[in-house]
């Protein structure tokens, strides 16, 4: 076996954005709105997983959406046709939202008809782990085509998220490196206060699930 | 419904990042190494790929590899198990790799001992697209259980690669929503030049006529 070169590279430049996140959380109590921040890989259902949750939710919340993209509003189009608000933030390029982006979002939202927003975040496993967007609870998914190693590579993300959801688990029959019970036991190595649902947004299999859990959260959070 | 408020969100910090990599191209061609830039989504197959790609080439090539990742050293260490020498970046927060951090590989590695450098790039379809390596030749996976929307919704990494290649074709059979003459047709509009080829690391189908194109992209690059 060849030797390794390790170069580690450094960053230090998060700045005032956590201070920023706190106030957003403290404005958006303020006006009895909770916000949730979903994040994942391009591709593991987090629209799909969106129009689900309103779904459940709309008849007993009044929910709006905050879309990160980096150059389509196809997620923003499809959350308004069913009759719930949406901010597109197109970053032009940044690969996650932060605390000053979503400040300029709730500035054109109308917090005092919302009680829960939900801000489905940039397709990337990485910057948005990093970046307080001032939500009060962090969701996210791994799908299961992505396979179990992604705690391993990912450790920050999975490390502060509230909520793990293993989507596409219709998947599992034919995934042949997706073992759901190892990737619990990874994640909860690194965050053993974590929820774990297991759904699939296809055929609505875990659904009421994680409705039922959420709103128990929302109800709480905005007391 | 509901209309969509739309904010942009804009970057102009690349800085001076394409000035060094147009520095390193020159570097590499003056030892007479062709470095190709690959990148992907986390778990589309890239390690995968390397992998096939080592074995397929190292009798003709001597092959280094830049192993780019969050925080393990997982594929670096798969690597170098193939008798390979590998440098791993370990961002340590970073989504991508610039040419700075290329060039910190790059002055580890012995070029003359080389001919072809293979980056593994972050796990991610957004800021590696935007950071020019220093690479000759830039190079994509796209898996099929990813879903066929995502060149509308990261239209600069597909614009700027010279190869795309389709992973997980063993999928196909089950993936209801994995057009792949859909994906030629949004990929091609985005970027006519681009060559497009499937493959399954899995099975290893598709293997031989990307090795083939690769080889001879080498070959006139070396020149």
């Amino acid at each position: 076996m060849e030797k390794i070169r390790l170069i580690e590279v450094k960053e230090e430049i998060l700045g005032d954005n956590r201070e920023l996140a706190d106030g957003l959380r403290k404005r958006l109590k303020g006006n009895g709105v909770f916000m949730m921040n979903l994040m994942s890989s391009p591709g593991s259902g987090k629209t799909s997983l969106v129009l689900r949750t309103i779904r459940a939710l709309k008849n007993e919340l009044k929910i709006g959406v905050i879309e990160g993209d980096i150059d389509s509003v196809v997620d923003a189009e499809t959350v308004a046709k069913e009759g719930v608000p949406a901010v597109q933030l197109r970053t032009g390029g940044f690969c996650h939202l932060d605390a000053t982006m979503i400040g300029k979002a709730l500035d054109v939202m109308d917090l005092a008809a919302l009680d829960f927003i939900i801000i489905e975040n940039v397709g990337n496993l990485v910057c948005p782990a990093e970046f307080d967007t001032g939500a009060h609870l962090n969701a996210m998914i791994l799908s299961v085509p992505e396979g179990d190693d992604k705690p391993l590579k990912y450790p920050l993300m999975f490390s502060l998220c509230n909520i793990l959801l293993i989507n596409k688990i219709d998947y599992l029959k034919y995934a042949s490196d997706f073992n759901t019970d190892l990737v619990k036991e990874r994640v909860r190595a690194l965050n053993p206060g974590i929820t774990i649902i297991e759904v699939s947004c296809k055929t609505g299999e875990g659904i009421d699930r994680w409705a039922d859990w959420l709103k128990q959260r929302i109800r709480e959070g905005r007391k």
